[in-house]
């Protein structure tokens, strides 16, 4: 069999159907302006403009903090630009222990331990925990993230149990089906970064609690914006010290890059000594460690930041209401405005971009089911009034008024 | 069952049996100093002091090259800390695709794609080829690299294949023993990273050639370091157009952090289209393509560095021989000393740094097998002849007699 030409074809089929579908994604070219922030420019091939971003995953807008960035050039100019060596290879700087010392003790944990993205922390993590007792039983949230599946699916063999999003007779049901004699560990996220919904963490704990589970939460969009010092929702729900690894990410509420997970000293060391997605690959640069253990000490403080994203967020949600438009009603900082099919979401994404200068992300399949498309809307605590007055504008002009009936679902 | 229990006790017993067999990892602090490389400073317990570090993989020491350093703060000035999104969600940059248009002329391939590490990079583009196709065969080196084996595990169902390290015999008759109808992927490394011999390129792809299989190629510990313009072996060798995929990382040769593949244009979107790896986790950020992208541009042009390199790989080796110290003979920059023995590599490892100030990562199981414990050297274009005097005297001062013999095998 001539594989080349098999695998070419197969590509163009693919990149076809998913043209035909309106999932085919091209990525907008989108250049942050520290300073301006949530303004970038947006370069596209008839030219460049400015924009206001409303899609934002820099929630708090801490990419822009000025500890953080003189942390990052102070670091850089220290100790240049790479780590030069995986953790085992020279590549443990002092500032990558500092800020694992650090997380642990945001989260109440005896240990920490950082990897290159929370998407890389959820997959070696959840992995290595349920390679390590045989006959492990994973009870996985219907909504849990790509990267949690990812862990799951490469464990060598657990059973994966999916339970019913956010529904604790489900989870019951399903944990009382299972032997009794099994390991298990329930997965699951605070805040659903899709729909924004959070979930009844001690609940769930309590359900761990009495089925002898361990539990494993993704903080993921909660780190840095929920919590009296940052902890995320564990944190303001006083649930920490009921959790047996708590996953975080600082790419998104601290605004630079990398991931991690919290918990018991000697569970941290175990995945620390065993997972492959940490001892293979080269450590995080010195100074994204320097620029995450800034962000996270400033946020440690800075209930200010946190109150304000709270208020822009309740402002973009009432005046949403009050324009009639179909957002999806969820108690976090995350609002999805429904469009409900695939092709019309990037039509009117498009349209935002070029006759509004709107970012929002079309948010299409495989990340949310096939019918649920949407704009997925986060204000921070840089989104004014103004903008929040134009976004409303832009979206009646683009928005047909028969997707307003979403908005009741 | 208590989970708790028995995951904390399972966690003990691994590491007090990682203990006993000597290989448990402690990561030595090691702070990289800007302008000093390659000496660093070691923070132990008992205090600060500098050492000279043998196991950088910052080859060529481009982490301290003013360009990048330059870049770097230009880069966070403008553009703050972090990419702040997904690259679908307002992550991508255009120093991102700036930096993927370059690595795709690098290696003269019409498209490349940006991962967050070269394990991610691997881990992605392998499964996802691999899941392109029903019922794939895929040849994989028996020295493939963690990442590569990550891939062709992940894959949903794909039928692994181990031919002997650098084996062409070996490989055809694996080639020609699986069936003719099958699709067919070679899996391989251009340089491999703890022996340091190099993978013969042409015989591989005229191999593949006759057996209508894609090329895989990992040119990790390459890239930057061979070809005319840093292209890795396969550019030195005049192969790039014959493989499908080439591989590489930012973070080893070029200094700084991220990982990539570079193929033909469709195959790489295609892969941009399905991989989670890519579509479920934050960009690099800004900063970081923008260091990226001044080392492969200033690297294209610097084939002085790249020769000095050369010059100081062949005195560590030519003064290592003298000595008589066993090292393993490749053609390569990476000089594997033999130990042979755990516990005995980490003391050999630890007495360098504590009396002599000298940085050598002890290599054991599972990154090389159990028996063949080594140190791993490099000589960058900074280590001088003074530090190779050093060296030598130290290793002969640790290093027990005997294991001369293992110089031979
Ligand atoms: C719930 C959840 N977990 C983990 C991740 C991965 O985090 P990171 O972007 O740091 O890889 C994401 C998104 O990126 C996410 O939404
Ligand atoms: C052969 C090989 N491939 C891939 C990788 C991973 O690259 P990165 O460090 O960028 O994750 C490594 C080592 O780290 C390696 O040795």
């Amino acid at each position: 069999m001539q594989t080349r030409a098999a695998l070419l074809a197969h590509a163009r089929d693919t990149l076809g159907a998913m043209r035909r579908e309106g999932r085919y994604r091209e990525f907008a070219h989108l250049e942050k302006l520290t300073g301006r922030f949530p303004v970038y420019r947006w370069h596209a091939p008839q030219g460049v403009k400015e924009v206001t971003v409303w899609s934002s995953n820099d929630y708090l807008g801490m990419g822009n903090h000025p500890a953080v960035l003189e942390a990052t050039v102070k670091a850089v100019a220290e100790h240049g630009a790479g780590a030069g060596g995986t953790r085992n290879i020279s590549g443990t700087s002092p500032l990558i222990a500092a800020l694992e010392a650090e997380l642990a003790s945001l989260h109440g944990k005896a240990g920490a331990l950082l990897f290159g993205s929370g998407y890389i922390a959820n997959d070696a993590a959840i992995s290595s925990v349920l390679d390590a007792l045989p006959g492990f039983w994973v009870f996985s949230d219907a909504k849990n993230h790509a990267s949690m599946i990812a862990g799951m699916r490469h464990a060598k063999g657990a059973t994966r149990v999916i339970w019913k999003h956010n529904d604790l007779a489900d989870l019951e049901a399903k944990l009382a089906a299972a032997p009794a004699d099994a390991p298990k560990l329930i997965a699951f996220e605070s805040v659903y970064s899709m729909d924004g919904d959070i979930a009844p963490i001690h609940a769930i704990c309590d359900l761990a609690e009495r089925y002898g589970a361990v539990t494993y939460l993704d903080e993921v969009h909660a780190v840095g914006l929920y919590g009296q010092h940052g902890g995320g929702v564990s944190e303001r729900d006083g649930a920490t010290h009921r959790l047996d690894l708590i996953e975080g990410t600082l790419a998104k509420g601290f605004g630079v890059f990398g991931g991690y997970v919290a918990g018991d000293a000697e569970l941290v060391d175990f995945i620390r000594s065993v997972a492959g997605g940490l001892i293979f690959t080269t450590s995080l640069p010195p100074a994204v460690a320097a620029a995450a253990l800034a962000s996270v000490r400033a946020l440690k403080q800075d209930n200010a930041r946190r109150e304000r994203m709270a208020e822009r967020s309740a402002a973009l949600k009432a005046a949403l209401d009050a324009a009639g438009l179909p957002r999806i009603k969820a108690p976090s900082h995350i609002v999805p405005v429904m469009v409900g099919e695939a092709e019309l979401c990037r039509q009117v994404a498009r349209r935002l971009l070029e006759e509004h200068s709107i970012y929002a992300t079309p948010i299409n399949y495989p990340t949310v089911p096939r019918g649920t498309e949407r704009l997925r809307l986060c204000a921070t605590p840089f989104h004014t009034d103004a903008m929040i007055a134009e976004l409303i504008q832009a979206l009646r002009a683009v928005l047909p008024a028969h997707r307003a009936s979403l908005a009741a679902e």
